[in-house]
């Protein structure tokens, strides 16, 4: 079983992307899939969680508020949220500074 | 449709809290719909929001850190989390401050 995301150190930063699909498919996945391929070579990604149900929740972590800002300008990325608004009803982004953590 | 939660004002506060679940159900689902009620009332408490595929995410919005620590300490709560453990194969909990927002 996957565990969930752990070993970051405090402090670090945390983008909570929360949205409401609409019913439109037409290369979600796609861009999706492709999309999260992408992040995982960019500087200063630490790792995401996603899961969706009525509402969709992605939480991605960052070491920095530069690396959230280089990603959210990064071409591909961007043409990608042209896109973006016919997929989604509603959106929020949070940009958060992770204070501190506990788990097992 | 429900919208995303919206109108906050940073700088708030959110807790992430992620988690893969046990198979173990009794009690769970009770004692999450308790949990939902309880925290409605609970003073600091802004809203929050959940979705569990493969990972269960829920955020919660709080207007400070006392509020939060409040609620990690109100009584039915921390009963819930003594039990918590058998529901969980993992989880993590993260402190978060809100330092700014956008969307639609």
């Amino acid at each position: 079983m996957k565990p969930v995301i752990d070993g970051l150190e405090p402090p670090y930063y945390a983008v909570i992307f929360t949205s409401i699909r609409t019913d439109l498919e037409d290369a979600y996945d796609d861009t999706d899939q492709r999309l999260a391929k992408l992040v995982a070579d960019q500087p200063g990604f630490l790792g995401f969680e996603s899961a969706r149900q009525e509402v969709g929740i992605t939480v991605s972590y960052w070491s920095s508020l530069d690396a959230i800002a280089d990603w959210r300008n990064q071409p591909e990325h961007r043409a990608a949220w042209q896109r973006g608004k016919e997929w989604y009803a509603s959106y929020r982004v949070r940009i958060c500074r992770v204070e501190r953590e506990y788990g097992f």
